[in-house]
């Protein structure tokens, strides 16, 4: 067996999987609270005590490839897990990971995940303080598959959510549509198209922090699996009333339309990385949206749509003619994220 | 495509996902915290208040059967990570779970540990309140893995961790020692050792109730992979102290014994999913020693060794030779948990 894979006595809590913990987890992520090195963080709870609220979040990362343009499966459960505490007003805290590895997994990728984990966390203020490896036999998981979970503190007169959205309120996204999806699709599918589209994967909280002060803002969503379709789905669902966009309002690049029309994918049910889809009171549209231009992240935000009366997703096209938007029923971008 | 299977699309953020989340998790797990359908749970700060500590861990879990005497992979997967926040002292109170899910995985078979999981939580106190379900094609993994991230309050005063152990400090363990790991085994090399061996699998919460208001106590921990070795290694590593156990001493059945000696493997090795491994004064055991078998999850509680001057763990035969217990190299138990 060599040496620079990874092996199943990384994974039976002896000495191999202590040695893997102190030199890659320890030194990537330090910080007091990892340290201790007990089978779970304490967290005095006077780090939270500013706000009412806890945000807790969890996803779990299975995308394939594991490295892309734009990122990694590291930096994108950093990413995914803090954008799912950061949409809810939260600022992203606490982190815990859980890495599920197949045995032979090369250990410098691994030591390149970690380390754009540790750079991303860092970067957004973020501390990973708890943590569990796990190893599998060759073949009973591809590579590699990564859990986190979050801890976030909610600010105290905040109130975001789905119970907010009334008729009549502007549907807002803060950039570019379907890149992530466009860009992992291109890499897998071999599609041979030359194009410098990357992953859209960031961490939100640097774009909603300027978001927080501001009036006017219903509810928001980071659009990842499903896209922005799967999102205004759930308004529509949990709110009961309409969700209605313009084709010619959306922001979408024309490499990744023309991956979409290629495979004949709906973009937007493409997965974003690094995109919010917000509701917000129309009359404050023109303020949230300067808000939001003002940051890199938020650049190419747009206003794309508005909620009506009738219960359903649709799609206003060039010509004006309206058409429902449903959801897939099958799935055609699998380990997406 | 069969209908009673999971299929690419339950994963994909449309509607077979919904119709999964709703039918299976949210029934089974309903709470007000997980019922907003938020991406992550709100959590009032007000529950955390009496304390002064949170305490966070998660777990993934792999095991291979994932059905087993004594439970399932979703039963584990709520006993590990209370297991984990509670052995700091802490009431294991919100947990996430993430599933990653096979293709073709039945949905009975699914609905069935998810039930386990929403009963071992419910009879613990413990809610789910967020989560997440990943879909992955067929081989590219093994049926399903669960990780669970949880949170609880540290009662404000109590301070158990490695930094207590002192030299002199008793080793006690809860109960009979290996019986998951021989569950397990057992089971899955086909050793046709027939026995009512189960795995100890089991939410240690109610029994560190008894503790809590004692004197004496240093740390505690689960005994899981690795054993009551790896834990013993842990606590020597962390206090530079030596742990000295004594071979009579040691709760261990007869099957597990038997299962032991057949293959050749040492118990302390064995994981265990409901036991704990204790660092105490040496002037309470007695009182701790009598709290613990208070409780049908203490009742084979034991007094196995003392904490020495020495960095090193050894083992006290029957005639009082002295061997050094290490850890192993290889992993002669895959999946166990």
């Amino acid at each position: 067996m060599q040496d620079n894979v990874i092996r199943m006595a990384h994974g039976n809590g002896g000495i191999l999987m202590q040695k893997l913990i102190q030199t890659y987890f320890m030194e990537a992520f330090h910080n007091p609270f990892l340290a201790i090195a007990e089978d779970q963080a304490r967290l005095p709870l006077s780090y939270f005590q500013t706000g009412e609220k806890l945000a807790f979040s969890t996803d779990s990362f299975v995308i394939d490839p594991i490295f892309f343009p734009g990122g990694n499966i590291g930096k994108l459960a950093i990413c995914g897990t803090a954008n799912d505490i950061a949409v809810s007003g939260a600022i992203p805290q606490f982190f815990s990971c859980g890495f599920i590895l197949e045995e032979g997994f090369p250990l410098s990728d691994l030591e390149n995940i970690i380390q754009s984990m540790a750079d991303c966390a860092k970067q957004a203020g973020i501390q990973i303080v708890t943590g569990d490896t796990k190893v599998v036999p060759k073949g009973a998981a591809d590579k590699m598959f990564i859990n986190t979970s979050g801890i976030g503190v909610i600010p105290r007169g905040l109130n975001w959510g789905m119970d907010q959205i009334a008729v009549g309120d502007h549907i807002l996204v803060s950039g570019t549509l379907g890149d992530h999806g466009a860009t992992i699709l291109n890499l897998r599918e071999n599609l041979g198209i030359q194009t410098d589209l990357c992953s859209d994967c960031a961490v939100l909280s640097p774009l909603i922090e300027r978001l927080r002060p501001l009036a006017g803002i219903k509810t928001l969503r980071d659009a990842t699996r499903g896209g922005v379709n799967a999102v205004l789905h759930e308004f529509c669902f949990s709110s009961q009333k309409g969700m209605q966009i313009y084709q010619d309002k959306l922001p979408i690049r024309p490499e990744v339309r023309g991956i979409c029309e290629l495979l004949g994918l709906e973009p937007l049910n493409f997965a974003n990385e690094g995109k919010l889809v917000m509701i917000v009171s129309a009359d404050k549209t023109a303020e949230i949206l300067t808000a939001l231009r003002s940051h890199p992240l938020g650049k190419n935000a747009a206003h794309i749509g508005e909620v009506t009366a009738e219960s359903k997703v649709s799609l206003i096209g060039s010509f004006g003619q309206s058409r429902l938007l449903d959801l897939p029923t099958n799935e055609p971008l699998p380990r997406i994220c």
